[in-house]
């Protein structure tokens, strides 16, 4: 499969004049051939043109055709076969069986959203028939539904080269909306990103769609503010550091026209261990703690990065079977050198405060010179804790630490202090849980999602799925990244008064000849306007 | 009724303190009595903390326990009768049968969200039960419904001291959201606003609520930035000025931790009057005009301030139709002196500007010493409003500007120039909309509601209403702040993995014990989980 390094805009590769840069391998730090070129202020103009272009077509196609877009996508990728697999693996280190894992889930996604588009009622049908006779006034007809936004700007992440890259959930999400995407590739694997902009822009053209509802835009950070600061940009999603999200979040909101950005940023997915579970399941705790914070060599939105329990020896034995286990893991190749690197200063920014000791590995992880990802774990008293604002910080990779609380009500105040995160997690038995009620209302207070006995690694894509959570976890704690409910970031409501039933859109009409739900005279209903 | 003219923190009165000030009868230019005092810093952070303290025991209050409160505070504000009436009167200068009707309004209003909250799907409870059986990997039990989003700042407006005031669309709706409320309460109509606030806090007791969940802050733009920089303040509903809500805005997105502010800023609503209604109805449709935009003596968020037309000889008619009436037309008194000031001054920015003329009255509009709001017209070619964006910008008061277009494209071309709107008009016949449905998508994206053959002025309280648009209509285009939907502003996702039966929320138990319609599986319901 050859590439040929260049952006797509509206499915055709642009010119090659921007900076050359490489995918690198991150497990030999070589150079990865061809050449790929950063997109130049023109084509970021281009894209958006092309997008506002095709937008009035797009969102009014029917809805079968836009479900058929979305269901052709996860075709095309998956007729990619193995050519993708092995590139993706070349540029990410990741292992195989993730990634057909990842693209499994990646397609799955794309049909879920063809599902919610064919059922049709997520638009939020609204029909307040005319009362002419209403006193003191009448109520003139009104109709309400939810319509794509405009066209968005969506930065693929490097942690899920698939799920949230090119065609992950942000992509799916806008176009189900019926909003044209602009793509700025994540620079660590730009081959993986051709490809599937490639298969994207053929199911775009089998589908007869505009080719501007697709583009995909190579470079930095430049590139990327030169895109949510285009004035044709109607919105933003973006996966990745607290830093390069803010930093979108500012550049949007100091437009002249300001626009939303749905930056999922940093989480560390606090863990608390109420004593009847250590008790009852120490070491399965561990084994399972282990699992979560090293999965993906722990570079996972969800890895769970403080692990709150009660001192006791009971939990000094859950302990020592984590640092047992975690002695005996394995590294992982990190996603990029970068990543590498940050995780290293990451955990000694960590283990370096007051209080904190290492625990496993032996040696002070990140120290030395491989691409590995060791994981470690680490140890710190909660008063320590509750100090050192440090410590309440994110070292994206396999690193996790305990915090050895005396009291309940320390580990409580702990809580208190965290900032928004993505998740918590709580593991009890029957009892404990009864009496962490207050607990549990806290949390949920600060975060998007509360596990219970389970961990939070491995995000469910479904319609009950919430990925988000209060600030610094995301720029917008009222939408979700993952699932179906992901689409609504991406719409906005619309009322039309007075309108003639030809001129209204089906969804809105007397006969529900789509079987929407639908709320008439604000009663929830799949009957037609009487 | 005697007033204190202090702040209400929490059902009490607060210190007097603060700078001292006084309404102005707009009619008289004269003081009211009596002192009103500023709030604090002191009273902003008092305020906050007990908007926090009370707001777990708010959010988890049974539904039928919050819908009573709404209910009681719609009884609490009628029984102030009279003196309510008689004070806004003097504070506002308008007159007693809108009042009464604006009192009307918010009091069903009030009911209509108690109805939402009774009947309780509107927090989009969705289930995904476990799949323990799924391969690769098992589903979790998954649980998600919208959680109210902590202490919302509501700014009172001056042009509705009823509906979008202190117990209006923005407190109602947070309140049914399940979200405690502190009102800054606006300059123009303090008294008014103590007798709000004391009926409020009256309900909140009798309902057996934390007096925490409601407060009154009086102050001018400091007041309201320490009330939007504060750091326990979740959310902010404000109506008013485009400076206004833009700093407001800037302030809460520079925040440490931003939180989202719904301002509904300016608008100038483009009205098009198709050459068939033109022919057809052209003495009605200035009738029409006249009636809408001196409505309230003009001052509507939802004021037609533009007018499209297509230049010939029954456009001529209808212009001298309109011509004559605005000259019979009586001015009204404004809601301020500022508001008064500001009117001349932006009829003088717009009618200076190259190519207006005015129409009517003869002299300049806003140059007597009087505190009358004088309907007033001009009329500028298409050419001419194309090349002066001034044209395109709102003159809070009873002012319309005619465009004058020599083809269907230079009115397309018009459109496509404005900046967001909360509405846009078209009248039409039959055939006339057929040809425009052109127009009618391009409004559509421009707007947050379409009206055919109708005025925009008079915004209906209902499910299937918008009150919103793009920026700078208003700062967030995803919501609406008036209608059941504007408590979706206050509300936002959570999810619950793995929980037992009893420790979920009622609302996501097996049981549908409130009949709610849900998504089980993504299918909506209102069976219970099998």
């Amino acid at each position: 499969m050859t590439l040929h390094g260049k952006s797509i805009i509206a499915g055709q590769p642009a010119s090659a004049g921007g900076n050359v840069f490489h995918a690198i391998n991150p497990a030999t730090a070589a150079e990865l051939e061809p050449d790929f070129h950063e997109g130049l202020p023109a084509d970021v103009n281009a894209a958006l043109n092309a997008a506002v272009a095709a937008f009035n077509d797009f969102r009014t196609c029917p809805p079968e055709q836009r479900a058929r877009l979305l269901e052709s996508i996860a075709a095309e990728i998956e007729a990619l076969g193995d050519a993708l697999l092995q590139r993706t693996m070349l540029e990410t280190g990741l292992p195989l069986v993730r990634l057909q894992g990842e693209r499994a889930r990646t397609c799955g996604q794309l049909r879920l959203f063809a599902g919610v588009v064919r059922e049709g009622s997520w638009i939020d049908a609204r029909i307040d028939p005319a009362l002419p006779d209403r006193q003191p006034i009448p109520r003139p007809d009104l109709r309400r539904m939810l319509i794509p936004i405009g066209p968005v700007v969506v930065f693929g992440a490097s942690n899920f080269p698939y799920a949230f890259s090119v065609a992950g959930g942000d992509t799916a999400s806008a176009l189900a909306a019926g909003c044209p995407v602009v793509v700025k590739a994540h620079g660590a694997h730009p081959g993986t990103s051709e490809l599937i902009a490639g298969a994207v822009s053929r199911a775009v053209a089998t589908c007869g769609l505009p080719a501007g509802i697709f583009s995909l835009v190579h470079g930095g950070p430049a590139v990327g503010m030169a895109l949510v600061k285009h004035p044709l940009t109607a919105a933003v999603g973006f996966t990745g550091s607290h830093a390069g999200g803010r930093a979108l979040f500012d550049a949007a909101a100091s437009r002249t026209h300001p626009i939303p950005v749905f930056a999922e940023m940093s989480s560390v997915n606090p863990v608390v261990l109420l004593p009847g579970a250590v008790r009852e399941r120490g070491p399965a705790l561990a084994q399972g703690l282990l699992t979560s914070f090293t999965l993906g060599v722990g570079q996972f939105c969800t890895k769970p990065g403080l692990v709150f329990v009660l001192r006791d020896s009971e939990t000094d034995t859950l302990v020592s079977t984590l640092v047992g286990l975690v002695e005996k893991a394995a590294g992982g190749t990190m996603l990029s050198p970068g990543i590498r690197t940050a995780f290293g200063e990451n955990c000694r920014r960590i283990t370096g405060a007051r209080g904190v000791s290492v625990l496993a590995p032996a040696s002070t992880p990140g120290g030395a010179d491989t691409p590995l990802g060791q994981p470690a774990v680490a140890m710190v008293s909660a008063a320590d804790f509750m100090d050192q604002p440090v410590l309440a910080t994110e070292a994206f990779g396999p690193f996790t630490l305990i915090v050895l609380a005396d009291a309940p009500d320390q580990i409580t105040a702990c809580v208190h202090a965290l900032e928004g995160q993505l998740t918590a997690t709580v593991h009890g038995t029957s009892a404990d849980l009864d009496g962490a009620r207050a607990l549990l209302s806290l949390l949920e207070q600060k975060v998007g999602r509360v596990v219970i006995n389970g961990f939070p690694t491995g995000v469910d894509v479904g319609a009950a799925m919430n990925h988000g959570g209060p600030y610094p976890a995301t720029t917008d704690v009222r939408f979700t990244s993952v699932g179906t409910a992901a689409l609504l970031r991406f719409a906005r409501p619309v009322c039309y008064q007075g309108y003639p039933q030809d001129l209204l859109p089906d969804a809105l009409r007397d006969r529900n000849v789509h079987g929407l739900m639908r709320r008439i005279d604000g009663q929830l209903t799949r009957d037609d306007v009487a």
